[in-house]
């Protein structure tokens, strides 16, 4: 991470990406800003929460439809066959607008976990797992989940995964408990990659697999969501599944038995940086409603801007906003440049950096509401859930600070 | 702040505490802990979210019972005449006890904002008044309000209050907006005590009155719950009224018009040292938690408490829980010594000193949690929460900054 | 360190020490305040930087003699045969006073590192011992040093001492190098206990002996002085020895061979916290110049402590500093109640806790000064060294963390 | 400073400039490198520390002597007539690798606050101001100073400038006090630039003039040396200078009478962000230190990097390092491509980021040292030192702050 004289230090976007940016703005201003109180508000109709209200689905389907026509789709896939995917450092810039709007993502057919699965399935699914799955995904009709993490073991070790898929005969049988599993409420959701331990003998990166788990499978029971800071985010949800003898084709397995840690590899980076690119937008979002409200209540005869050091927390909130913006930059150059694999340094290192640093902005932003920023009325503290739960997210801060100061000290080869 | 050759410095439990602290101990354990669980899971059983389910109140009354026949009993009240209470030091000890089970204060009628209503009552209202409502108060019957904050100004800065109360003929009549009146959405809740501005004319500290509004007065509104991040805390809530040509009794007025900041000075000492000292207990329950998960879960091979960071945070938590639970002792004897005016500045410091590292602890104790840690299965995102609200009920902590750095540069002669 | 009802809450000082406490006051600002300076700018003056000026001796001298004729001499030492000590918190109170001026702890007979030799020397020395060294010491007329930091181990963890003391006949025989070795420049220092290893092959914790040094043994040889950030505080300076087969009698070993762990329990409970105490007013003097700084200084039109987050570092200082002075003092009284074995988990808390806090709130206090802050004109840069380099006197932060947070695990069981 | 879409994200090092930097860090590993501990060790031999020894300027001399022929000279002045420099970001690359060595600018006449003074002279001098200074200035034949702090105001505040300049006839008779100008110790110090009013009854922008005063002007009186934290940098300084009736011509002052602050502006830039540039050298530096030590040193059976916190602490100052050289990799492109004026947000932006980052950085890796690392055997305590100092210099933490905060709210039209 610290190669001075290479092209990493061009963080321009390109002359492509630069027209679909300003598109990309201009539709989330026209087609997504108008309803996004609407379709928040939607949330709390619905008789049961575990649905959508078909009010909120036509305004999310024509939305996508606008974006699709408008060939704003399917943005986030380098090198993607289908042609439609931006460098990681062009879809940084349009992530970060996207991450200004809880449904941006989602109308250009770029919210996660699909975007991980997506890449899984383009890189590394057979032709008949990209036509029933993959297919679909890019075409937005269906959604999916990616499920990981579990209950009983600490995920930030993902050799300690426990659920287990046996062979019998042509199908694997799949038993064990995933929680956290986001998106898996959506009555959309359709198909899950599952994470399993498939030969609990062989060496410890090679008991793993990941296998394909259609959500109607007979034996996927969802226990019920998980909450993040007294929000269960219904009805997409971070659920608890247990499979119960839960069986699927042995062609499900998704490059090969006992290469699940070979696929993390694959979707984590961009997955990771996709995460903290949006973070970007929320930390935007999040200072303009500071300066805002500074700007504007009076405490003691003056706006609260100029009352203690309030002036300097909207400074250093800009300070950090810009730095972290361009390490996001850089750390999805380096996947553009060296490859996923070799920028995972960088990708860890924004990882530990600006969920925890936006977090504390969000929260400054709010001490500057008073009671009021913690209330309904601001999206404020649905923010900081966000970002909070994003510091466990693909990995706690405290294991990618693992990998970045390992690092440092392999590279004086004293590890 | 800095005497130090006095009294200040034993803060040592009395004598006559020592078997009521006891006590209260032993009722915490037996007649509120085995009920905490089954009183969390039916306030989501019950259909109306805003009414108490009736096995709540079932398991409340029991215990309020059990709590009031062992002379367990109102002991928030220092130097009253009823006798029932307790040093604000002695209290202290209790009141971090208290803290650790959500129910706890209210089995032992200790809970706010009854205390400081009951306090003021005590101090400064009539005999008509005190039988009408410190009476059912005291006796654990009714519940009460206090509306001070205000939607629409800056309640950092008290002066700005905006609803007004106007005399017309014998009657009172008080119009305008307050928010977050917490436990003002319980039905039990039958007074308030609202912040009105009664004089605009008269000098700034002059303006405002305290006035008795029983909640079923025609004209108050309740216009909904406010949230702390994400949750309403129904059916107690923390309130969002409207006044509308509310019409109350002349004589309604505490202790007498233009007096309303007077009262606060007597309320907000208790008040805010009471929260204090509950949290003390909080950050307990936080630390034992962290400990139990980081000496439990493994991941790479060993306890997490045995990774990275983790014992350092442990560490610090118990220094910071430590000295915290010293400087709110000093600042409960500070008020027994030098009463609440003299006070003041003590308690603003454990005011701005103790809510925002309990914060961090608490957050700490997530993270060392998973994604779990923010999740229902456990207490500390809903403790999270109610801490972080803290950080601005009864002045945010920057306002307790500016009273105890101003006392500091006037000890100099230097303001 | 949870227990709550125990005399660990009385903080007074005893009636005994009061008038003790304000006759030390009036001491110090009668005959130490008055020459401080002066003593200061003599180190300039001086010829030789590794001697004395003979007025410097004058004053101190002079300032020694008044103290001793007051009865104001060696209060460090409770239970002392001598009877001159007072408990461990009636000293914290009087070396909070001594903290607030460099030659304080002197003029009383109560400096670093002889009340901890004298400690160890009353307690465990021979009959023969406390004659030819006890004696002198407690009677101010010479002084000792405490050899056990060095350079080529990590000093952190005890066990790694590498200096070796061989018998040869009835003389041991000693090698190694030692270094921070403070006070062993002063020309008045005629005394060493000195950390040895005499037998690598026992039990880990039986491998090391203190044994006396006489500073005028043949091979020990003074490398030079260690700084601290750019001070080498000569004369007194912390030197770098070198020990070339230095020769003491057999009978120098303290306590017994194999016996140095078991003395440093002895010494290190006082010495941290007489540190830590001494720093407490070091934090006052630090916060009193950053209000009189803040409080008269202008920029902007007004005075600094009306400007931006200062008032807010002022009343932070404060906070902190109370509440470390509440946990100093609990700490000594752990001392005195609990006995310094027991009461070492509330030192470590301690040691770990205030020099890191008060070298932030001296930071500040430069940054309030400007440039001129980290001057000559102002004690604040040397008060940081000094402070900075208590993080790692006996012992690193990290390892009094490591004390207390394996305690608080320990007392789940879980470590 | 969230304009995305310009070329301000292109901070790539330029063709031109790719060999010169390689030449460069050649330059410093075999003309500087070699001889850094030699000629720190001379400033000790030196009888007076207020001259140079002889073997230090030929040390100094011998490799400005071999950096000028090789064309690695000037490369400060961007857009110089001279043809020499380079563009900021160019330049920005260059000065990270010449802030690893104390000695290293100065071989290149690149250092502080020559450079600024070169700058200013350049921009706005008189061809006759240019031959007599600027010349023998960039070829490093003398050195020069900047004089615009004050012991007596608030420099954080600059229309708190007290020293006068009052015409008398064909001179300007200048008096007062200026401090911490440093370098005007060195006797190659042959000019000043003095920052001066002129007219105290202008509007307050207009009462500033900047003059030039050769050192060796009867009236100019050196007081002595101002240390930062101890060390006074002798023979250069931080000088405390008094303007006794000092007598220059009226052609001595720069640009214009009352065009003071127009002049700042020109050289406030560069400079803040030169320091800025060299200190992400440091920061490597101390981050190198901090991870052979860690990889190196044991306690408690490993290497202490393995232990505790240490490896975040190493990855945190990784992440923050690389963060801050992007941050002023972009300030100093701000100025290339806005000019210095509009970019001054973005600089104000770095120089209250980086100083304090470093600091914190650099005291990490003195932790991790233990006590030596404090001490004259590692280069951290100096370390510290300066870069604490660059907390005030060219305006402290906290008026950058106010910079960047007000432009903050100011884009939202609210200030």
């Amino acid at each position: 991470m610290d190669d001075l004289n290479t092209e990493l230090f061009d963080l321009t976007m390109s002359e492509k990406a630069k027209p679909l940016f300003e598109r990309v703005k201009k539709h989330l201003e026209e087609n997504v800003a108008p309803w996004q109180e609407e379709f928040a508000a939607l949330n709390k109709e619905k008789e049961d929460r575990w649905t959508w209200h078909p009010r909120q689905l036509e305004l999310l389907e024509g939305a996508k439809a606008k974006a699709r026509e408008a060939g704003l789709w399917n943005f986030f896939l380098p090198d993607a066959e289908t042609g439609e995917g931006l460098s990681n450092l062009d879809y940084a810039y349009i992530a970060a607008e996207l991450g200004k709007y809880p449904q941006g993502s989602e109308t250009l057919n770029c919210s996660a976990p699909d975007t991980g699965n997506m890449e899984v399935l383009e890189r590394v699914g057979t032709p008949a797992q990209k036509e029933k799955w993959l297919e679909p995904l890019l075409r937005g009709e269906i959604r999916s989940a990616y499920a990981m993490t579990e209950p009983n073991v600490a995920s930030s070790d993902a050799k300690n995964i426990s659920t287990t898929a046996v062979l019998d005969g042509d199908e694997w049988v799949i038993n064990g408990e995933k929680f956290y599993i986001s998106g898996a409420g959506d009555p959309r959701c359709k198909i899950m990659i599952v994470m399993v331990k498939t030969d609990p003998d062989a060496a410890p990166s090679k008991q793993q697999s990941q296998i394909l788990v259609p959500m109607d499978t007979p034996g996927v029971e969802i226990l019920g969501g998980m909450e993040v800071m007294g929000e269960d985010h219904a009805p997409r949800g971070h659920m608890h599944l247990r499979f119960n003898n839960v069986r699927v084709p042995k062609e499900n397995v998704l490059l090969g038995v006992g290469r699940g840690f070979e696929i993390s590899q694959v979707r984590l980076g961009p997955g990771r940086i996709h995460h903290c690119m949006r973070s970007i937008g929320k930390a935007e979002i999040a200072l303009e409603l500071m300066i805002k409200r500074a700007g504007t209540r009076e405490a003691f005869g003056k706006p609260i801007a100029k009352l203690g050091k309030n002036l300097e927390v909207i400074s250093r909130a800009r300070i950090e906003i810009n730095a972290m913006r361009l390490a996001v930059l850089q750390a999805a150059k380096a996947m553009d440049v060296l490859g996923n694999k070799e920028a995972r340094v960088y990708v860890s290192a924004v990882k530990a950096m600006v969920p925890e640093k936006v977090c504390l902005i969000i929260d400054q932003a709010m001490q500057m509401h008073g009671a009021a920023g913690m209330s309904q009325w601001f999206p404020l503290a649905g923010m900081y859930a966000d970002m909070r739960h994003l510091r466990y997210a693909d990995g706690p801060d405290e294991v990618h600070h693992m990998v970045v100061g390992r690092a440092e000290v392999q590279k004086h080869g004293l590890w």
